[in-house]
């Protein structure tokens, strides 16, 4: 039996009961080790479940035969930051054991995705979750900011998962045919913040270059610059940073995209909300503790009286 | 100090090992139970817990008076079904909290939110959450249908949160001024299609009417009519229904609309999702294993050759 097991977010104890029992009688215990992380150590996770963990990187997960392979003989837990189906990858893993004939089970745990509610900002008025990648030399992806938009245009709050890179290859090692492994860089509430504002700046200069463009890349680059528009400027879209959700040094930070990109919320992991447009009156009065400034606090108010 | 506890989704042994320690560390225990329940009762959580725990209905939550005043001088847990800020009610009673002077702090839990994705369906391409409330007599609200619309629109899914009335109180008592309370309801999947095919077919007799209504109304309606025609008729419009989640006896269907109406997922509680109109390919393919007849893997298997 496969036990794909959900164990919160912050600390060892955040585990349910059921998910501690299962982990102590299972014979192997796996611990996905990057889509997501606790703020504790692989040791800690091992002196409070008393018994040995073993990391499981991308290719250990995505080959899966390890992991199922002992899973058809004995019964397994496979250890999941969060709950456990959040990520694709971990639909696929329990697929694939169904499909060899290894049953599995799932024991639900926290989320991001609803833990995101400490803020103040109601659940059901949240639109569709982005993933924000980090940038690089050769690659910017923005569709993220797409997506954005189409909540705001609903007056759906956004949450936008901060990009997680643990365990990537360098160039230099990958071209010598002999991995070594970059540090783990986890993005900021600032870095996300830096790069939408570099996508909005970008807007603004594709604008007055759009006669440059042949007339069909004109189109649809105006109708694209049209949607971008209807955000306020960077000092008057409010944006929530959320860090270490749950755990208790939590820290939440409501305050202007342009002042997020100065601001530290210190160890990761963290989220950026952009709330929307419109506030009901008690998200407002709710948020309006995490502002730290009177200015964070006289934008959160502003955005509840454009309701 | 108040802990807002989540308690999971089903059984006693989905507290978190956090929670329960803070459980049985509190010298009073609350449990809201009316926003949701788990499948045992009162009896069973006591017994685990080892504490005794008052049951909290909708007044003495909203009036909060007795839960923040016992928490002024120490510690009270208040114990949520699912992850505690899930309801507009309980952010509310922290937000209360804090305005006594009273420090709360929560411990995250599952909640039906992700746990969704049991059914193979990414969480990432969930659009805005929806409530289905019971029709009776005098009331029929509908405002659901345009959101599942404005996801459908955007090829997102969408889930449908269905009713749970608890310790309503009967019409007859409350004229007579002693309030005597109905028997608990919760809505099955079976009685959420039965509303949404009405509403469907209301549409059709609607759209027959049209030229009898004032031209202002009429074009209103028009609009409203053109977007839920883009639903397939309900013989092909795929939904699944998703019983007592991450509990032992869990329970996922996938079927049309027409014959939801007509499944019987037993004991509550009940979700409902209308899938996006076109899946990725592994959303299909771990949907399909909650396909009980041909038609339905067929319909299934539809709905991603469409992407």
């Amino acid at each position: 039996m496969l036990y794909l097991i959900g164990i919160g977010l912050s600390d060892p104890e955040d585990v349910t009961v059921r998910g501690l029992e299962l982990i102590r009688s299972s014979a192997r215990v796996f611990l996905d080790a990057y889509t997501s992380i606790l703020s504790v150590g692989k040791d800690r996770l091992e002196e409070f479940y008393g018994r040995p963990v073993e990391l499981a990187d991308r290719d250990l997960v995505e080959q899966g035969d390890v992991i199922l392979a002992a899973a058809q003989s004995a019964d397994v837990s496979f250890l999941v930051v969060g709950d456990p189906l959040g990520a694709t990858t971990h639909a696929d893993l329990a697929m694939r054991a169904r499909q060899r004939g290894v049953a599995y089970r799932v024991v639900h745990n926290a989320s991001v995705l609803t833990a995101v509610a400490s803020c103040g900002l109601q659940l059901y008025t949240f639109g569709e979750t982005v993933s924000v990648p980090f940038w690089d030399a050769v690659s910017r992806p923005s569709s993220f900011l797409d997506k954005l938009l189409g909540n705001w245009e609903r007056n759906l709050h956004t949450l936008c998962l901060l990009d997680i890179r643990v365990r990537e290859p360098t160039m230099e090692s990958l071209l010598r045919g002999r991995p070594e492994f970059e540090p783990p860089r986890f993005m900021s509430c600032s870095v996300a913040a830096e790069q939408l504002l570099a996508l909005l700046a970008e807007v603004s200069a594709a604008e007055d270059n759009a006669d440059l463009l042949a007339e069909s890349d004109a189109a649809e680059l105006r109708n694209r610059l049209n949607r971008r528009k209807q955000l306020p400027p960077p000092e008057r879209l409010l944006t929530v940073g959320l860090a270490r959700l749950g755990s208790p040094d939590e820290r939440i930070a409501a305050c202007s995209l342009a002042d997020m990109a100065s601001r530290d919320l210190g160890p990761p992991l963290h989220s950026l909300v952009v709330p929307a447009p419109r506030l009901h009156p008690v998200e407002a009065e709710f948020l309006r503790q995490f502002a730290d400034t009177e200015a964070d606090a006289a934008l959160v108010d502003a955005s509840a009286a454009e309701r």
